[in-house]
């Protein structure tokens, strides 16, 4: 059965809402964002590094764009004391950890925090396994708002769905006992298809191995080509694989419980400003969280303005909480030199009725690409095919979502302090705390919805040249009619 | 083993019957009947939809040929009371299931409901996990007839063959206890090998992911290219995958439990007419259940005359209770756009002796196409090959079972009120609760096997042409000698 | 860790045997021969049949050749009586089964029975799932000296190794319990690897899903190409592709429980006297049970010499016990309607040092076909590799194991009675309830090792024509040395 | 989570070390490296053997070499007394298993035993399954220094990381409860993923089924291509497959539990000497166990020369205790009689800061391989990939490290016992018991670092002429800059 479809179109009736909540804990109704110290600092972590960071995640009018999760990943404790209880790293964080959290909050952010559902962490320091509520009773004593957990040492508890479920379930009842909202990131990795069962248990959860800084590079530790059935899921995962290993299971994506497809390598170097582009819009539009992984300390303007395009944002934090779907995928000739190149089409419908579309060419030359009504709107019909769309009599106004990316001059006065950042509404910022996600776009703000580029003629092809290594990404606007018409596509 | 054969070709010994009941619950000895709201409607739910379809399933005829059963979907609960029943909505059923349930016998039709083996079902509703005796008792009470029992949510109680038996029989034992005959209709999407063993909990059982409306078009939603160790189905998946899904596992398909291949489509508009009739004919011939997905309100002359084809239900309800077997599948290059092109010859031997024959041309152009009568009869022989098949050296009569598909005109006259349904017996209408399908089969009833088209000789090839993208549909006879030798092939 | 090896080859130290008992309980220490109901009669099974299928197991000389189990498969019983006791159908068995097996018993034969490690029997015939105990004691109060297990209805119970081997072990225990010696064919079509766990608990078990007539033909209800994780079975598996999945599994085999690669088709018309050759050679070298499948009273004098040839019947019943080897396997450009053809290389090391070569030719065209020394050998040397393989410098005298076939008049003259089988042992013919096969082997008994037909020079090349869908079978005898060295290798 | 990564590269800041114990025991900080009766003498086993293997051991100055377990396999043992205690062969062990390990010890190695987590051996002598502590009690009493547990006749206790975890878990507590340092060689043959799990509870675990002496022949009894998912591992896996199978879990080796690859075949004449130098070279560079499955008593000089390249074993005994990284791998046309031809490239970082390559031709025939800077370098950046590689901007020297290989004639005089070994540190031996491979690493000793070639430009390509079925071996040490730099990467 499809899960909470509840399209009526052509049938005359009114629309039924699905009742209760959409998550099982009430957090997390679009995907978390955020800043996490792992992918650039790994075990290099410290009370100066968090602080600085907090403090550029607010001059640089990123917790403004939604990015208000400061994530303290692996290697902050020292073991656990003898009642029990985790002791945080005092050289590390000399003035402990309720002081730094503190300090955190005062920022207008929040903090999570890193365990694993073994005997260790991955990197060998306590883990939370026989011990989920001593840690979530310690870890609300100090504020915590957030936990990312891992899957290492897990005393071979897997293999089944049951036997991953169990293991997660009893942290996810431990953070609830605890009375304080603390955000869940289920991290196993796949493992044992979490998409079949992790949302009502956890706010997110990992469907893939590590991702690494590396565009399309195929390498054996990320050895599984599915993410359905795989039980060793590694790391070294390119961005285009785990890309596609979305494609069959992001339909689970849903609000309060999203796929997470790894922490953003943008800014680490190990791709081009294009490759950098494809993977942030595509980690946007299919829901994942969007947790950024570099050293903010030493952003360039460049991928300043890539984490900062407030209308590709505004796809991840859509009401309608979905995931893209791939219509098509097919390989081309022009393959890189590890042999990969493909073309792909990802489509999405948002909340307020608009059609989102990706054209992403992960082939090695500069092509025209094609998606036709058809291939739009295969989704919109009864009973999930196009016969009957009703989009395919419409028009469409085009809108580039990147069309109008901060310019390299705008983002280097943002990163030397030279502008105003906390008012920053334009064609190129937004400030979500002021105007959430869910009101500008109710409001058709511009900053939201890129730049009108042309016209989808009713049953039209849409055409765009696309660069190697790169996406079009483009909200389609109907031209006449209802623009407030719901639609719950899921 | 190959289960509950007793074939007795050639040896001149008594044929021995399988002792006791063919269903755990005496239900279903051939596949179920009927319509459910679910595929043209989703959560668009209310009396007047039921009312309305009751009755038209009355006045276009469809209860006489067989489809009695009217199934609610999902999202027609609020929630459970402070007793930890289930609730109606009263804004979609102001007068209470149990008033609606009522006037649905007063049609003589039966009701189904719909609920979950999890926390919530599928539109995120109250789920029947912990809660089975209280809602099977509840439902016992309203008058319910039938069950469609989901997968979603199911707190990953799922990996092996136990798990998901040991939560669904839980629902089993809960229906048995009521002491009213509940069909028991399992949607657990084939995962853990169902037809492996449901048939000792349930009526049907789904093999698949949810069909939609497309005849062959490859989704990646639907990520498994087999039933078996499938898991996670997903949907999206088209006819033509779920129909070769069922050539390994349709040999468990028995009296009382069949694989279920998931609603039908005819109606939605997402295939052309012949797509629809290849649709129809092979979920009938499969012993799927039929139950109708669309808006009888506003039902096409051409889609009521296929769902209403006497000689093809005939071969879902034949006694034999047995599924097609894939003879042979071959790729053609006359390929689509999606790159998938193929025909296969499906055959199977009916409770009288019949063979039937379905070449299908899953290519896009048309075809002739051929059946030696090696193909025809591999499995008619001892042991299972066609060596020794007595039918090698008999003559067949070959009757197309779409011959007498009923014309628009008169299909339109049914529509508009102006046929009389209720005294239908001709050659392209049937009245089942007259005369049962069985007992029609034994006499011979016109309506019930087409028309000559030919003969097939002794050992010779069965050709016909083929559209692209539709079936051939034959019904072979033999000439002489007994037609009510008796033949118990599953 | 390879099992069991102690190969001792150019070490110059004396050879240790595994202690113990290499048969979990005694029994079976070569594969089971006999003759079973299911492949000819399928349900249609009763006292007469039994009676005289026995007379004629002894009349043709069967009985001597080693077939003294007479089995009886499914439908046997009736029910259940108010103690829990299963019933005999009396109209089948009007003497009651005690009376039925002490004739049995009279003809120097073993009787065997059928159940269902499940709900019902595959026939829907009371299974012993819950009831092992119970009926286990029936059985040995009746005499019954062998129980095949199958594994139909079996409640899901299924899905690991341990949930099938504590379900099947319950009934190994109920077995031992009665203290009656019960052979016990563990039947559960391969689900779950039994080639990895059933040794302790079973004396055979089978390894993948049905056999039907056929030599090649591919058939969707036999869906899994390996064994190894093959959780559905199926039936209609042909012999090449039973052989096959062997390949890999082959080595488990070994004294005590075996590998069952079903039960034999020989004589039942769906292949040539070639196939059925092939068929016949390759279940008795890879030790699996012999089990004639046939209607014995109708069997053809080709077909009964294929069953007799006591040179083929040494290999099955060698004391090493152990499984041939697939040393190469090429496609060929030959292939049948099917699109199947193939050619590979088995062979295998005696008790008594000998070396036993097949050619099978699955191609659609007579050819000559090579073996060389070190594909012979490979197995041969330290660590097992051919290098120092002693037989690379040895040479061999060539045995074809099918030139002394008996000859059609032959048979003929067993088949009307008019010669005399109970002393027969020519080259031809063998008894070895006179001389067993391994005093028959020691002594070198003429019947048991074909027709010298050449000579392999060291480190040469064996060089054969091979008929079509056919194998050529020789055994190598070393030329010169002592013919008792003792090789254990399994 | 990539496992306790904590590179710093370009974070200015100071490295953060994983705290507590790297090995769940304490032992096997680098591989374990001795010699084991298996490979050459299956279950011909005896105190002459072993003792003669011991003094050979020392005289061939493989003690020093870092060989010092020297493990008695399968076949010692005649059964149980009545007090359940395992009792020893005292045909094979005259005077007793204590006096034969006290003697042992007098030679300054370690001893190890084995027994398997089963019913039975391999070899059907007594197992441990539901004997753990009395068997680990009676082992420690004798003065064992390490188990070889393997998996044969597990009982089907199998099929989910728990169920093989929790079986293997109990020895692992049994030899703890000892007292004793027992080093814990797990052999399960990498069933249900123990790269997974077993790092809490062994000190070693087999990967994958037992290797055989050939360097690429495939053979249908090691059936998987990969370890990951594999339920049946089977034997007779070559060099090459074994290896490739390592490239998707090595990164899960780390000190203190190494995956396993098998004992050596280097010495018992499959292959050539390019092969085992090949075989040698990869398993020492992938931190696998080193032990050696060959007769010391007829070992050839090239053969010792081999075994005992300190260069080489350096690697496997590097404090960095990683395992080598495949960076690619492509076919080539020059396969073998097996159809098999490729080539690859294999990194590692070790604890000093070097890089070692590996060029592996394992086509037939000779060629060029290059590695530029970019393969070799792509995991020293920031997340992962070269972009940002200090290295990149390097220049090093290149060493082959087999260029230094022992020559006959010196290999020979140790054979022969005119060459002095305790005392031999020179560019050929080394001593690891005056200094350990640490601090010889530490101080740049000779003979750990063979042999100075060339030098890789900055940027460069790495270019080398290889054999056929050979591999090139290079340590790159960087011309300039802090030779002590630590790099912790695993």
């Amino acid at each position: 059965m499809r899960i909470a479809a509840v399209i009526a179109a052509g049938t005359g009736l009114t629309i039924a809402y699905a009742p209760g909540a959409t998550s099982y804990n009430g957090l997390n109704l679009t995907p978390q964002m955020g800043w996490n110290t792992w992918n650039a600092f790994q075990c290099n972590v410290n009370e100066t590094l968090l602080l600085n960071t907090a403090k550029s995640l607010v001059s640089l009018g990123l917790k403004e764009l939604g990015y208000d999760y400061l994530i303290l990943d692996d290697c902050w404790s020292t073991g656990r004391n003898d009642s029990g209880y985790l002791v945080e790293d005092t050289v590390k964080f000399p003035n402990g950890m309720k002081s730094l959290i503190s300090q955190v909050h005062s920022y207008g952010l929040k903090f999570g925090i890193y365990s694993s559902a073994g005997l260790y962490t991955c990197g060998r320091y306590p883990g939370s396994l026989g011990y989920e509520q001593k840690d979530a009773d310690l870890w609300a004593s100090w504020g915590v708002d957030y936990l990312k957990y891992d899957n290492c040492y897990n005393q071979g508890q897997s293999g089944t769905p049951k036997l991953s479920f169990d293991r997660y379930n009893v942290m996810s009842k431990a953070l609830n006992a605890t009375g304080r909202p603390i955000l869940y990131s289920m991290c196993n990795w796949g493992q044992d298809n979490p998409f079949d069962w992790a949302y009502t248990i956890a706010n997110s959860y990992r469907m893939s191995g590590d991702i690494y800084d590396s565009f399309s590079r195929p390498d054996p530790r990320c050895p599984c080509d599915e993410a359905i059935g795989c039980s060793f899921a590694g790391y070294h995962c390119s961005v285009l694989k785990i890309l596609n290993m979305m494609a069959s299971i992001g339909q689970r994506t849903q609000s309060g419980s999203f796929n997470d497809m790894d922490m953003l390598e943008v800014g680490n170097a190990g791709m081009t400003d294009s490759e950098y582009v494809t993977h942030f819009s595509m980690w946007a539009f299919m829901s994942s969280p969007l947790l950024i992984g570099t050293n903010l300390l030493s952003l360039s303007p460049g991928n300043l303005a890539i984490l900062s395009n407030p209308a590709v944002i505004a796809l991840n934090q859509d009401p309608s909480a979905g995931a893209a779907v791939r219509k098509w995928r097919y390989p081309v000739a022009d393959t890189d030199e590890y042999g990969i190149g493909e073309i792909a089409l990802w489509t999405r419908t948002m909340d307020n009725g608009d059609s989102v579309v990706a054209l992403v060419n992960a082939g090695n030359a500069s092509r025209s690409m094609n998606a036709t009504a058809k291939d739009l709107f295969i989704d919109q019909g009864t009973s999930g095919t196009y016969t009957v769309a009703a989009e395919l009599s419409e028009e469409f106004d085009i809108y580039d979502l990147w069309a109008n990316r901060m310019g390299e001059a705008e983002a280097g006065q943002i990163l030397n302090g030279t502008a105003e950042v906390v008012a920053m509404n334009s064609t190129t910022r937004y400030n979500s705390t002021r105007v959430s996600y869910a009101d500008g776009l109710k409001a058709n703000a511009t900053a939201l919805f890129g730049k009108k580029i042309g016209r989808l003629s009713a049953g039209g092809t849409l055409t765009a040249t696309v660069d190697r290594r790169s996406l079009g990404l483009f909200r389609l606007r109907k031209v006449e009619g209802n623009k407030l018409r719901k639609r719950d596509e899921l």
